[in-house]
């Protein structure tokens, strides 16, 4: 059985970089955008209010070699429709995936763009969506993955901000970079190392203390099941019983065929890892969205979707197995809109064009994650060594394991950001899972965490709906009231400083 | 005649990289020393109280390419003398030159290491001393001198200081990092990028605003002939008067002969230029060692040697000729001892093993200059498409003038800083020319300005000597309080939260 925790397939990365899953929901489900900014109408295509630019960018901001200048197209999106120059600039710092995707499952800076007026940017992560630098040979080898790191991607957010605002001639704005899970982490440290660029950052999910030993190796998969668990227990013990139940049932003879019909697979599976992955996405998925409306950011899902899962998984029969309650709640991730036939388990997840994150994961990335005894995946550790080797054999790098703490920090993140850094918002909902490697305490006056109990992956990012909690309408409001705190003392320096 | 400002050699560089010049004088004249810590006596060799050390470090932080882990040695002075476990740790950011010689020109940290019992440490910057990540091949050519930047050498900074309280098991305890000059960019940026790292920056005539247009370009030439203008003005006019009078020597015939008479060179000169930078690296270089004591960093000097100089000058009668006072004045510099018998001015500063600074200016560290009519240098401006055909001849490298400011900010740098970092002196004494494009107002409450008026480069950083005075001591005065500041607050922040 392949063991709880495959680093090499970490949750961003499967969360990012699924376009079977990402083609299936709409990008832009939202009908009222404007129309005049939107892309040409394309019913194969998302339609999002950005237009789509392209800038040349350095591939090596660190060397001077002469190949280090070569130059790639990075994209990003801009929405200028609320603007006026002078006013601020709101920037999205891509993560590990194709922009328009977090641009449409970012409403949250078109819902406050009109009080700002805003000028919004979204700008695409190096080696993620079009923003390839060597072309579709981008991905060959550690040649040319060797560029594809976070500290790279915030020196193209620098210079491409720079850039932008010359050429806007608004060198005044002041810049507010946001970011969500991988692009949280980036926002959050592109406020701490470009302080003269971005005036304040809004990091949502955003796991920076999730590397080396700073956080519980278990915490992860610990608050998975603790959200199953609250959901209901029952549903949290089926779900813990069924990889044995599993197991044991794929050892005996036919039992791969059993599976394959129980679990309707399209194809008949070879062993039981792909049933294995496909229980496990789900759970771990379904977990960090567990939104409090109907949504659709990786599938689309109903309010409350732990809750939905388990209470298929209590409502069978007593006499049911385990594997069929566990069947049938995964069924609700991948096929809340009943249209699949089939599953295709073999092609799951893991398979899937994973490769930027992996990459990322295999050299710097490095976050240990474990499953304890008390969480509802069979108990498995992390050895270094053995990731180390993986690495190696998969694409030729050596991690560096604790290169993210040296550059970024992390370890004692509240002395070392006393007295330094500020405007920073760190949100976070403990329903994700993520939660528990981001920074759930106030580290200043001005390194504020806003921490939601029943708040999933960035949910505060997502378009507002009719149908919010209270709770959520109030951690957006005190978002926007820190960031329009951070501007207004911006305008208040720069006017006092020009008259000095 | 060679331009005023030739930016493939700037002061930087040759200051650091002068091998004939660096040989000439004592590295480490004060005689109490601690011998149980020093190096083995060897009379070739400067004796200081420090012992060596080297550290494997990667060659490049910033990609993952399989080439990029290669590991060089990197040398590192500590002197663990005053030390106590948990007690501060002194760390030098290493500029442009071997360690040894900034460590014996820095006494200011032994002098101030028995009070905070603090670990002194100088490390080594990549591609100079002993620090070659290519052996004697590492100036080769742009690929392997790619790896040489303030970036790398600033990441090369904090793995070494991880690592190195980690194996002394002293992670709670505080580092400040201390440079002078390119040195002192680098703290200043050690400490705003790295504050997790190192909680305060002592950074001394580091002239970190002298990129893009921050500076006015004239400004570092003004300042040099403010020195000498202050000091007579009739000196500032024979200077000023003594290039025409060489060039006009020089365009007769038998003229370079006359002129090699003259300053008594060692062999007859080809041209004019050597002369002209002879003289301009005496004079640029006694502005910035214009201290108050009789010194050594560059050579012996005495004490305010541009005064010196102006009395020789004003000193002629006033039949003598500009060129024969200029001599004279320049002589102080070079032969203050008078053991020359003749000069070598074909093989002066511009032409000695200046690669690895040059590499830095032709790349990161574009520092526009010119000579504006006032100067007593011949006026000439900065042509920015001349440097970088220069440079693109030279090295092969194309230079990024916007991407210091990008990386490291500098540009309203009040505004930028007014709400992040924390714990940075910016020390600079009006004497220096590398002062105007210093930091020389307060940006915040704990981001300070101490300006003094009489004070040259890095005064502050030398040994005290019992001439020293009163404003001098009063500086050190103030370092030592705002530090002691630093280390007591970061104790009181330990102390509560670990009681939290």
């Amino acid at each position: 059985m392949a063991p709880c925790v495959s680093l090499l397939l970490p949750v961003f990365a499967i969360l990012a970089t699924l376009p079977v899953i990402r083609s299936a929901h709409t990008f832009f489900p939202r009908p009222s955008y404007d129309q005049s900014l939107a892309r040409q109408p394309d019913a194969s295509k998302p339609k999002i209010p950005y237009k789509a630019h392209y800038f040349p960018q350095v591939i090596d901001h660190f060397t001077f070699q002469p190949k280090s200048s070569k130059i790639f197209y990075q994209k990003y999106l801009v929405n200028s429709h609320y603007w006026r120059r002078g006013a601020p600039i709101f920037v999205y710092t891509g993560n590990e995936g194709d922009i328009e995707w977090f641009a449409s499952n970012t409403g949250f800076l078109l819902d406050i763009a009109p009080k700002f007026r805003a000028l919004l940017v979204f700008i695409e992560h190096r080696f993620y969506g079009e923003s390839m630098p060597f072309g579709n040979k981008s991905y060959k080898s550690a040649e040319t993955l060797g560029y594809l790191n976070s500290q790279q991607a915030l020196a193209d957010f620098a210079i491409l901000i720079r850039s932008l605002k010359h050429n806007l001639s608004s060198e005044a704005s002041p810049v507010v970079v946001f970011g969500g899970s991988y692009g949280g982490m980036l926002a959050a440290w592109f406020r701490l190392k470009y302080p003269h660029i971005a005036i304040g950052a809004l990091a949502s999910s955003a796991p920076i203390l999730q590397f080396d030993d700073i956080t519980p190796w278990s915490s992860f998969y610990d608050a998975v099941s603790q959200d199953f668990k609250e959901a209901s227990l029952n549903c949290y013990e089926v779900i813990k019983g069924s990889w044995a139940e599993l197991e044991a049932l794929s050892a005996q003879k036919e039992g791969l065929t059993e599976l394959s019909r129980t679990f309707r697979a399209c194809q008949d599976l070879h062993s039981l890892d792909s049933v294995w992955d496909w229980l496990w996405s789900a759970f771990v998925y379904t977990a960090m969205v567990n939104y409090p409306t109907e949504a659709n950011f990786m599938m689309p899902l109903p309010a409350y979707p732990v809750q939905a899962m388990c209470k298929i998984i209590d409502g069978f029969p007593s006499g049911a197995s385990k594997i069929t309650r566990v069947f049938a709640a995964a069924s609700l991730y991948y096929n809340y809109s009943r249209a699949e036939k089939c599953f295709k388990l073999e092609h799951g997840p893991d398979t899937h064009g994973l490769h930027g994150w992996n990459w990322q994961a295999c050299t710097e990335m490095v976050m240990p994650m474990s499953c304890s005894q008390e969480s509802m995946f069979p108990p498995s550790g992390f050895s270094y060594k053995e990731f180390a080797e993986d690495c190696m054999k998969t694409f030729g790098a050596k991690p560096r394991p604790h290169w993210i703490t040296t550059e970024f920090g992390g370890k004692r993140i509240d002395r070392a950001l006393k007295r330094s850094g500020g405007n920073i918002i760190f949100s976070n909902g403990l329903q994700d899972p993520w939660s528990r490697g981001g920074v759930l305490k106030n580290i200043s006056s001005t390194i504020i965490a806003l921490v939601t109990e029943k708040g999933a992956h960035h949910v505060d990012f997502r378009f507002a709906t009719k149908d919010d909690p209270e709770w959520l309408k109030e951690l957006r409001r005190k978002e926007v009231e820190i960031i329009q705190g951070w501007i207004d003392q911006y305008y208040a320096d720069l006017k006092r400083l020009n008259n000095e």
